[in-house]
This record gives C-alpha cells, structure tokens and sequence, in this order.
C-alpha cells in the first residue's frame, strides 16, 4: 500500500535529476531542429523530419507543463519560472495560418526555457533582475534627461526642413534613437554632429555635454551595481570573519566571568 | 484659537505628500504636452488646448514657487534646489517673441523640474555632484594634455593647406573637438587617422599614443569614483560591525573588572 | 662517485635560470627573424641567414623539448604547458610544402613559448584561465540570447529578398555575426539599424532591446569577475589582519586564564 | 647677523607659496599667449605684443631653473620632476631656424609644468606611473599576442595583391595599427573585417577571437588596477579601525592582569 498520492509521485518524477536532463536534451534538439529549419536547402531535402521531430517536442512540452500544473495546481502560477514556460509553450499553440504566420517565428522563444530548466542559469536571471531595484533612480534621471533633450533636439534642429535633420530630429521617437545612437558612441561624429554643425554651427556643445552627462550617468549606473554586487558578497564573508573572532572572544570573556565567580565562592568559603 | 502663523501653515501645506503628489502629477502631464506640441498634426486639431493646458500649468508653478518664496523669505534662496526651480520658472515668464523665439523651446526645461521634487532623483544628482570634487585632480590632469595636444595639432597638422586638415584641425576649437571625438574612439581611424597619415605618414605614433594616454586617464578618473564610492559604503558598514563588536567586548572585559574589584572587597571584608 | 643520476643532472640543468635566460633570448631572436621575415627586400638580402638562424633555434628546441621529455618521462604531459611547448614545436616540424604551406605560417606561435617560459606571464595566463569558469553561466545565458536572437532575425528580416538584408541575416552565422557586431556597438546604427528599418521600421524596438540587454549582460560578466577577483585578494588579507588581531587577544585572555588559576592556588593554599 | 647662507635664503624663497603662485599665474599667461599664437588675425595685430610676452616668460623660467639649480646643485637631477622641468625649458632654447623650425611647435610643451608645479596634478601623474609596475605582466602578454597575431596577418592576408589587403596588413607595422584599431573597435567590421573577409571567408573566426581575446586581456589589466587601488586605500582604513579597536582590547586585557595581581598581593598580605 502506497504512502503517497499520484500526484506525489508525479511531482517527484517531474521534478528527478533523470527527467531534467531529459528536457534539457529535448529543448537542445529542439534549438538544433529549429536552427536547421532556416537553412532553405535541408528543409527541401529533411523539411518533413524536422517539422515531425519540432511537433513531437512540443507534444512533450504541452504534456509537460499541463501535468506540472496538475501537480501543484494554483500554485503553479506563483513562481514566475512556471509562467514563463506556460506562456512559451501556450504561443506555439497559437494558430500560425494567415495574418498569424509571424507567430511561427517565435517558436524558437521555446530555447529560452533552457535559462528555467538549468538552475545556474536561472540563477543568472534571477541576480540581473535583482539588480535593477538598485537602478531605477538613475535610470529616471536618465530618461528625464532623454526626455527633456529628445523634445529640444526635436524643437531647434527638427525644425529645419533639411532633409538630413528630419531624419535625425523630425519628431521625438526619431530624436530618443538618435540620442541612444549619441549615448552609445556610434558614428555620433559623422553620422549626427557633423550634419547638425554644419547648419546649426554652436550644437558641439550640445553634443560634447550630453556625451559626457549620459557617461557619467551610466558610469554612475555601473558603479552602483558594482558597489551594491561588492557590499552583498563581501559583506557577508567579512561579517562571519569578524563575527566567529567576536563570539571567540566573547565565550573565553565569559569564562573569566565564571573563573572570578568560582574563585568568589572558594573566597566565601574560606571565610566561614 | 490657531497656535500657527498663516505663513508656518502655508509652509506645512507646501511640503505635505499630497501637494508633493500633485507638483509631480503636473510636471508629467506638462511633459506630455510640452511632447505633443512637436507634432505638427496634433497642434492643427488640439493646438488650443495644449497651449491653454501648457499655460494653467505654468500659471500653477509660478503660484507654487511665489508661495514657497513667501514662506521661506531670503532662505529660499539657500538651497540651490529653490534656486533651480526659481530658474526654471522664470525663464518660462519671460517673452518669447521676436529675437527669443528661441526661449519657447526652454518651456521643457520644467520637465527637470522632476528631478527637484521627486526625493530619489534628487539624491542621484546629489550624488553625480559629490563625485564632481574627487575628479577635479584627474580632469585637470586631462584638460592640461587636452590643451597642449590641441595647440601642438594645431600648429603642426593645421599648418598645412589640405581642406581635410583645416576641417579638422584649422583652429584650436576644431583641435580639440577633433581631440574628443579621438578620445571617444568614435571613426578615429577612418575620419581622423586615416586623413592625417597621408599627410603626415609619422602621425600614428601620436593617435596612438594619445589614445592609450587619454583611456588610461579616463579609467583612472573612474577608478578613482568607483574607490570613492565603495570607501564610503563599505566603510561605514564595515567599522560599524567592528565597533559592534569591539564595544561589546569592552563592555564584557569591564564587567570582568568589576568583578575582581568586587572579590577585592570581599578579601578585604575577611582580612578584618 | 656522484649521488645524482645523468637524468637528474639534466633535470636541474634545464630548469637552472641559465637555460631559462637562454631559451627566452632564443626565443626573442626568433621572433625578429620571423618578423624580417616578412619584409621582402630583406628575405632578398639576407634570406639565407635568416632561414639558417630559424632552423638553428627551432633544431635547439626541438632538442630541448626532447630532453625535457626525457627527464620527465610521461610526468610530462601533466603539465598543460608542456604539451603547450609539444604542440607548438612539434607544428613546426610538419612538412610545408604543397597544400600544407600554410603550415609555414604557424612557426610564429613559437613565440607564444615566451608565455610559458617566463614565469610572470604565465600566472597572467593562468589567471585569465582561473576566471573562466565563474563566467560559464553568464555566458551560457549569453549564448541561448545570441543563438534565439540570431534564428529570429534569420526568419524575419533574412526572409526579405533584399541584397542587405540577405548578407546581414541570410543564414544564422551571418546573424550571428552581425549581432556580434551589435554587441561591440560598431556602426551599429548606419550599418545595421540602418538598412534594417529601411524595410522593416518596427525593427529599432529589436535593435535598441538587444543593445541594452547584451550591454548589461557583459557588465555582469565584468562585475562577476571584479567581485571574484576582490573576494580572492581582498579576503587572504583583510583575514589575516583580523585573525592576528584576535590570536593575540586569544592569548591575552588565556593568560588572564592562568593568572586567575594561581590566584586561586594562592587561596587555596591559604585556606590550609 | 643672519643665520642662513644666501642659498639658503634663496631655496626658501624658490619653495614659498608666493612664488609657486606666481610660476602657475605665469604658466597660465603662456599658454593663453601660445594659444593666440595659433590664430592668424591675432598673430597680425599684436603678434609682436604676443613674442615679447612669451620671450618673457622664458627668460623668467630659464632664470628660475638656474637658480634652482643654483640653490640644490646636483641633488636638482635626483628629482624626476626637475629634470622634466630642466628639459622642457631647456627644449625651448635650442635654435628653431632652418630644419628645427619644428621645435618652436614644442614652446607648448612649458604648459605641461603646470603638472609638476601644482602638488594635487603632481600626485595623480605620480599615482598613474606608480600604476605601471602592477601592469608589465598583462601588458606583456598583450604585446606576444599582438606581435604573434600582426606576423601572421602579413604573411596571411598581406600575401594576397589587393590593395587593400596591402594597406591594411602590407607590413608588420600595418597590421600592428590594424590590430590596434580592431581592438579599439573602430570600425572594426567595415574597414577591416569586411574587406578581409571578401577575400578570406573564413577570417571572421580570427576577427571575433581576436577582439574577445585582447578585450578580455584589456579587461583583466583594468580589474588589477582597480584591485591594486581598492588594496591600497582600502587596506590602509580598514586595519587602522580594526587596529584601533584591538589596541584598545590590548589594554583593557592588561588592566584585568594588573588588577588580579594586585589581588594577589593583597591575598599574600592577608596570609601574613
């Protein structure tokens, strides 16, 4: 007589070393098969193959998640790695006929769920987004920067009816890229400042400022996460160091403190 | 019986989390509409309103800014936040016809308004601005080469009659703007280089080395905020968990000395 | 009658700082005649001398790696470095003639030898190394982006006939290359985004994503390194300075230990 | 009747914060001069004004070394930065007629004693060198890599006739500069990888390995930097707090002993 329920015992199959790997395998396949699937002169000679082998794969990932969510049921939308496979999975589902035929390209998103199956990977995920919290200030200063310049740009330079500062300049979605183009370096010289200074002769200063403002900004993003990465690990080993030191000395103190009253009782008993 | 001046409630008012809300609730509706303005197709069918919106904001800030004037008295003008925001607003005021046109485009400049009075935002600034005293050795240090680099280049490679080089190097401005765009890496072999060497075929030995000179002086100018900016962290942290530890070890070995004066006085009962 | 065996002679003989003096001089001298090598009026002049010398020392360190291997016996091939030093000497013996003149070209790798014959060197080498494996999950992470990112792009934008489109995204290594080229932000904008929103105008929203996220997963490969390096260094110090302070406190309250013990000798002895 | 030699005297009045002042006061004054030297129209108005000026300064440096000289004798060329001051003045003396009309360009050269003149530029250049001993080992293996990676692209690449093969890896020096751009990134996919790749497909697979390689090494040259400097200024804080509280343990420790052995005396002096 079983001391476990079914679903116990599916929860610790889905959950086995064996059955990880063996997803781990398939996800791996599945990216070599999609791969393959973009080279149009397999898919003439090995097209019907690798269809079977991606339908196949899938069968076994919908299988997969439905039984996980026979497992744990509701909970199984509390962590954010089990909605993340859900929703992978679920589009792949979608018709891909018609208007839809773009949704077939996103079948490789199913590679993705490698970074939730392997748990360092996970881990990698999960430390990138911990670390945006420590961001956010920066981060809007950042965009009220963007903001403030790309309305400007958009105002003075976009106001020419050159053809070149349209482009650039035009309208304020178009000004944001060409500032992002002007924040990563990228042709800022040619590309941006030099079409600009050629009509509007005093905008280097606007370009070399916002170059140095937007490093310093993200150097200051940098350095934040650094200092935050450094205080959380470095913190910890330093604190138990000084810490087992702390409580060392702090036991043979109290051993002292026990000896002196030892020594007070053999005192008092000297004086009867 | 009121125990508040008008002017201490008015002052309370001003810095509730309420009126807090409602600045920024503004400044962020006036981005938008200060955004939608540069849309021509837009301004045709809701120009009016945008304006009408645009101007009751304003009307609203400069209210705001005269009240906190009048609460604060001459020690608004202590703060360099109340001085920015003074600014700001009054820059909007002033009349953007004819030759100031150009001002009209200086209205976005209330958008950083946000950054005065969302707390968070202020400490980044804050923060950028407390770097600033750190770097003055390392930025002179750069502006020195900068300075000497550019009035060498200028001699020597804008000595010659080449267009391409008079572009680049004509004058000490174009020198050192021509300097910064090497110093960014950004087509400094294809725009600058390359131009220079066919001129001056010895030239390399002075993009090189003003390349790794210039990144080396750059990476210690962030080397040294980034030590700065762990000193003061981790420092903290750090001392506090020794101090922690240290007091509670002088506290215990006072208590142990407490205790041998007290079997002192014992002795000294039973000696009598 | 002498108490070492030839072989161990030779063993201390090849390891003496004599012999390591003379194989990086050797090696030095090899890398100039590989580099004359490559000039023309040169291999005129003195071609002969130089194949003459070139044989000379690759014959010296044929003989070398053949004595080291006699001392050592297979204990040789433990040591990465020396199968490095195999394989580099021994590519240098393979014909060069026909199609494996390439081959010839390889003789220039002896000069990485200088990398594992002076010592400082190689601890940089077998730093770098060191470092390899904290990075694997980041990387990893990296990888299944690049791998998705690189199918997607395939299947989208290579799926256009257009000549530009075809040489950036016409198979999975060409975008893969041309994302790694995103990645290092060169002419990321004017070669790539350019053309791409040509056709496809959605396409900045993938372009800018794939920029800020890739830019924020080498940073964390950067940091991961940085905090790993500082752990290492940082901690060997910091304990000992730690552990010296409370070793001596340590014996201190031991001392006060004993002195507390013979008080308490005394008073027993008093008592009596 | 004075106490100090004339020469005593004189060194005093060399070292006084007036006349530092005065140096840097007239540093500054020159390079404004040599700046305007650089403009034609200010060269006709007041070029001779401008000559008079500068010959001026000269001379008061030329008397200010001397006397320097003067004042330390031979101890004068212990110090890095009185040779350089030696130097840069001396430079400008040397005739710039005929073939040395060159030199005059290097006038500009006396604003670098600004550096050696104020104390806070003087520190960081002496920190910047005092950074180099912990970087010769990467530094050297970058350069093995380089050197190793430039023959081999001349006898690969620069064997081919194209002629831009030939002026990209035409020689060792040419390549050395290509490698030196490929490693800034500069153009790095359309100057260098794509012609290069035209030719030989399959060079893609050295450009890639060849920028994640010297990236990495670059990498690792700045995060031993940023450790040596966090070492430095970390270490000195850190064991000064941890010393300070152990030194106060120390003492508090040896009051306990002291205070026992009084109780013992007193329990000696009870037994009599």
């Amino acid at each position: 007589m079983s001391s476990l329920t079914f679903r116990q015992k599916l929860g610790r199959c889905l959950s086995s070393n064996f059955f990880t790997r063996l997803v781990t395998t398939l996800i791996l396949l599945n990216a070599v098969t999609l791969g393959l699937e973009t080279d149009a002169a397999v898919m003439e000679s090995h097209g019907l193959l690798l269809r079977a082998v991606d339908q196949a794969i899938l069968a076994f990932f919908v299988v997969e998640v439905l039984l996980r969510l026979y497992v744990s049921r509701l909970a199984f939308f509390k962590s954010g790695w089990n909605v993340f496979d859900f929703v992978i999975v679920g589009i792949s589902l979608l018709p891909s006929v018609g208007p839809f035929a773009v949704l077939r390209t996103l079948r490789i998103l199913r590679v993705l769920r490698l970074i939730s199956v392997v748990p360092k990977m996970r881990k990698v995920i999960t430390a990138l987004f911990s670390a945006i919290p420590g961001m956010t200030s920066v981060l809007s200063v950042l965009l009220v920067i963007f903001y403030v310049a790309s309305v400007m740009t958009t105002q003075i330079f976009g106001a020419s009816s050159d053809p070149a500062m349209q482009q650039l300049y035009g309208s304020i979605g178009a000004s944001m890229f060409t500032l992002f183009q002007l924040m990563t370096l990228e042709g800022w010289s040619q590309d941006i400042a030099g079409p600009t200074m050629a009509l509007f002769p005093a905008s280097w200063a606007f370009f070399v400022s916002f170059i140095i403002v937007t490093s310093f900004a993200v150097l200051n993003l940098f350095i934040g996460i650094i200092v935050d990465a450094m205080n959380l690990m470095h913190e910890e080993e330093r604190a138990a160091s000084v810490d087992k030191a702390h409580s060392e000395e702090m036991l043979a103190i109290h051993d002292v403190r026990e000896e002196i009253a030892a020594l007070r009782r053999d005192l008092q008993a000297a004086r009867k």
